[in-house]
């Protein structure tokens, strides 16, 4: 059957203030509302290894919306983040911050890692995905005009493939493309379609 | 220097008349004109190997507009064809031939080439790039339903990558998605970088 006659009498919630996440959602013809609470602080353990942190996160987010929760309403949450020579680039604090995060990722292979939570008022699943990102060697100026133009301080690793930077200095990918745009779309498909 | 800079004083043009290249090179924010013109008859030697066809056919494509071209104008055209098994998947005839070939890709891993030609009065470029793109085992019933409600009549392999079937079924890819979309956007700025 198709999950979207599957989740027919579901409520399904994505609680994420990213304009991609809906995007991405809306891409698998399901209905959904997005409902966002003021986030908990996100927080996790400093011996945690980065490519598990993103799961934890999400899993931390989907509890702030516990009361939201029946049989038949499902909650998705999730956390994107980037890792570079394992360590964690978060979103930039302003410009400065995201020409260094950009100067990194240039000529390098990183890894960005979303962890999801899926969850029922019984029943609880967390996954990550994770995707390698090749960018070729970026001049400071191609740097600078995307930073200015583009203005990516909401985004994990200070950038968004689908913008300018993507187009021009994404090599090749390994993985799914959508999780480097913020949800690995494909696999909440299979989850989702496991979960009810 | 940025190449919408180098490319002050030059006339670009894309003839193709597929949406989604326009949409591919408008974002690498350069400015350029659409013509196209009756294509010609698209032929290839039969001994040639799959991989090589795109790169022939862009070329010859681009022979189609050399009356408009001098030394600041630049005619872009490419090609796109999908490989499973040695063997080119082409645009569907009608529903059936696409239920056909969406059932071949589907628990398969293929190839999409696309040979671009980058072409002025005195000179000429070809190059072509390969992404490797993994399907899951799709259902008759999702197959049914993509080609129903997204008709990939005008797609090489019958179906688009940023639609609903990418969304559900594609598992991973190795290389560049803007390739699978139809035109290598990373490998067309690095080429015109050199061109002019």
């Amino acid at each position: 059957m198709l999950l979207t006659n599957i989740l027919d009498g579901y409520r399904l919630i994505l609680a994420s203030q990213s304009p991609r996440r809906s995007e991405l959602l809306r891409g698998l013809d399901l209905k959904f509302e997005v409902i966002v609470r003021p986030d908990i602080i996100e927080d996790f353990p400093s011996s945690m290894k980065p490519e598990e942190v993103p799961q934890f996160l999400a899993l931390q987010k989907s509890e702030n919306y516990l009361d939201l929760l029946d049989e038949k309403t499902i909650i998705i949450t999730a956390d994107t983040i980037v890792i570079l020579n394992n360590k964690i680039l978060g979103k930039p604090v302003d410009n400065e911050d995201a020409i260094s995060i950009i100067s990194q990722l240039s000529g390098n292979m990183h890894e960005v890692v979303t962890g999801v939570c899926i969850r029922s008022k019984n029943k609880v699943k967390e996954f990550c995905a994770v995707s390698k990102v090749w960018f070729k060697n970026l001049s400071h100026e191609e740097i600078d005009y995307y930073i200015k133009n583009y203005k990516p301080m909401d985004k994990a690793g200070a950038y968004g493939i689908q913008e300018w930077i993507g187009y021009v200095g994404i090599e090749r990918i390994e993985g799914s493309f959508y999780n480097v745009m913020g949800l690995p779309v494909q696999a909440v498909y299979n989850e989702l379609k496991d979960f009810v």
